[in-house]
């Protein structure tokens, strides 16, 4: 597996996100690739090591910490349908009444918090434990810069959670919600982080490096359907089109995907696509994927 | 595989379709199951041999016709993004002007059967030559009673073929288009035939009774992609998350799915759920999965 | 009343409509304004005895025909009330289940000429016959090339139609329907015509020229009611708010306005602004209210 | 002018707001009506002069305030174009880029309301003293447990503000504008005190209880016109053809309507028809144009 002719194909391309001042100062000539197999081999290249944010990348870990703790009612307050793009966001989510399509957009992963928080004392702190837990790393940590400005920027989701509770589907304190939502989204993570924290996805739910299952075979297996299906904000279709692995990915440029059975492959660039999802990244899938002859179709 | 504890655990459930007589009369006791592998081994089990209204598991033939002879310009024509289910049909295209999201939603099979018009002189009598071909049955044939019952009621067809030709997405005489839809859809096919005739999707493209690829490898795991994120309508993301297998429905109550390089399993129960697919079938379809552990994911 | 000035001061501006040859050809710099009061005196300039294509003006005509002669059901079909913007034709028909939401919009009128035919032995003729007499002008006609294009071109009107039918809200055949439609929408008339046509609507519903009641005066308030809340498309709110008086325009540049109790003011002005509405006339009408002090408010 | 009349034939009914404490303790059988003309006369009957929560009817203040301080400029940040009832709320701002369709919908009287603040010192105070002022009665005042309660379940309006804000339409603090919103909402006012206090509109703009133009005879107009095309949430067709007076009603019962250069009628009937209007207020303003004649049209 040649990670390295990747690399060397890929080059600088889309814009990096400028929303806030610790995401639109980073390099857009930025490149890692980490790969994680269920054998125990890895590879890394370019910046495989650099942190950064992971932001959407963190609904995965919200969700698969929720399907453990929390009640199947889950299911109740959160849909597990795509989104059709024109129609995501506020509008989407008026006309279902408060119920949003998946865990993956916005409104869906601020529903997932506030169940986390009604059954955990520390919502925040468990979070930061499970994802350290997962990647058998105790250094990585929230990005407090980055929570604060998108606590201050962040009307569009301050809109979304209070409609949520509009409509009776947000249990706790708003502030606390979206704090919590904010700092999860924070989280600073590498390509080799989040390539071996999302091996239990390739592996039915098993972690070598906890030496448990962290969800049965067939939890982990909804996981990537949800991920086939929203992943990708409105580039699902065309990623499941031309990769064909589930994947998620955050507007900071990274993106994780799973070859079941095999492996993990993380990618990270920081420039983004008009779609919202990292371009090189987006493309060094693509080339992995053709090049290794792996696609779950 | 036992095939049969599936049939008995299976009862009649959901509403056979009744907007037109032809699929109004069908008991909806029926139930059959047909499994065929890539080795050849087939199983077949209740009512299996018998023909129903495939109707848009029809669209898969369809579109694996033309991307076999349009050039790709079919994808500007045609997007490939699943679609929200409150905003399906005429309302999202609208907002989108004229470009169905998918091939699998009526708009986008009409657009896919524009295209197969304007560079085949018979598309109609090709395309049935083609599913012959596919299942290996000189025999099946178009229902011409539901293909013009069809005409006579479906008003949001022509409204959805009259709004693409506003939108310059139709290439060809309306009239014309539309019968030819209405034949497709009609096409009467047993699980047997349907079993056989979608091998090639599992076994990347290559068609045994043919002795020939109908598709690519790639384009064979493209289709399956496209059934995966929108084969069900909008179940498609509880049916990924429960069965996790590529698919595709019919208001007859047909289903076929696909498990890649391993076989195909098509079921028939006519009773439909509230979302439009069968319930015994997806019944079915979720033990079989459940059995043998067979996953996508 | 110095409608001369008016004239003066209005320079041609907009887009003449494109969509048909015979629309398309007609000079960008035409206007005529005429100006016809309940005492029976009558102002003329400009291009005021020439025909135009009057289109959509029509609608108020067989609105006015339908509360005659069909039962109140017709309130039963479609709507009294405004329609946003971003939302009109399919989209918001989707939505409301095939109940358009007012007479004006396509849909609408398409209801009411629908139920027309159900009552008319020939509508086409009744209708014109009834502009003939309202306007006291027997040479009007309709403009068969027009209405030949329209059909030949108004796939949304089809689509909109089907749709209709689609939700059980036709009740005759969907070709006869249409074809009532486009002829309706080419009558040619001046602006000396339609200033005569509708002086019943500033007189309540009184006809000087046929010496009779064609509507009660509820019935005349009522229509212009539905005007000023729907007679100028997107630009319902703000022609309200500028120039205050119930009006109706048409694609071919014409816009009738009525000063309840006093006047009819018929301007014409080929160049359409963004919100498909004369420019020179929605201007004319502007200047002539704040000249001659009349609003309705 | 009978107004005891018009007293005795309506009855109780429709459903009083209960999504606050304390508008869903008043009793469902009140009923008020006050008429104010321009020459000075006036009449009452029933609970003419009993204090209720003017809610939404405060809109119309918060607008007369602005177009006389606010430069022009408001236009460009809010709309004067009717709103689809299905399409009202979220689903329309977000289509439309945060700029509210018109100053009576509840995201559009944020941003007026914004505007007050950037141009005031104290924006609550002010307008407290304006609609004092107009209605010549120093006592009415704020109702601060009806504005708590707002704030406490307004989640809604905290979304449309966030949203507003989003799209850079806000430029105050959020919980300032809101703050000031549920104040102007809560004011109490009696039959009397609106009708008095709205004579202005019918007046051309002059208030003879201040004996000085609050508006200029344009402007006057121009806010009638935006009470006719969106004073009645999505009654206003219906309104508009039943009755045919500009008209503004609130949640809390009470219904302003202006009989241009003659008169105000002030109604006021706790219980709600299904459009969140009084349904004892519409029928009394019904009866009242009937047996009056007064309309516009």
């Amino acid at each position: 597996m040649d990670v390295d002719q990747v690399l060397l194909e890929v080059v600088g391309e889309g814009e990096v996100a400028s929303y806030i001042p610790a995401l639109a100062r980073v390099p857009a000539d930025k490149f890692g690739i980490a790969v994680q197999t269920v054998e125990g081999d890895s590879f890394r290249a370019g910046d495989a090591e650099e942190r950064f944010s992971i932001q959407s990348i963190s609904k995965v870990f919200s969700l698969m910490l929720a399907m453990r703790i929390v009640t199947d009612s889950l299911w109740d307050r959160v849909g597990r349908e795509p989104s059709g793009n024109a129609f995501n966001s506020l509008v989407q989510l008026e006309f279902e009444r408060g119920i949003p399509r998946n865990p993956f957009i916005n409104a869906g992963a601020i529903v997932v918090i506030d169940a986390l928080i009604s059954v955990l004392n520390e919502a925040k702190i468990c979070f930061l434990e499970y994802a350290r837990g997962l990647s058998g790393n105790e250094s990585i940590n929230f990005n407090d810069e980055v929570a604060r400005s998108e606590s201050e920027t962040g009307y569009i989701n301050f809109a979304l959670a209070n409609f949520l509770k509009a409509h009776d589907n947000i249990d706790n304190d708003l502030d606390v919600v979206l704090d919590t939502y904010f700092h999860h989204c924070s989280l600073d993570m590498s390509c080799v982080d989040l390539a071996r924290a999302f091996l239990p996805l390739a592996n039915n739910g098993f972690s070598t490096i906890l030496g448990d299952a962290v969800l049965t075979r067939q939890q982990s297996r909804q996981v990537n359907s949800l991920m086939l299906t929203w992943g990708l904000y409105d580039a699902v279709g065309r990623f499941a089109y031309r990769v064909g692995l589930p994947a998620k990915s955050g507007v900071g440029g990274g993106i994780i995907a799973i070859v079941p059975n095999e492996m993990t492959i993380a990618v990270w660039g920081p420039g983004l696509d008009k779609t919202g999802n990292s371009a090189m990244g987006t493309r060094a899938l693509e080339m992995f994927a053709q090049m290794t002859q792996r696609s779950i179709f």
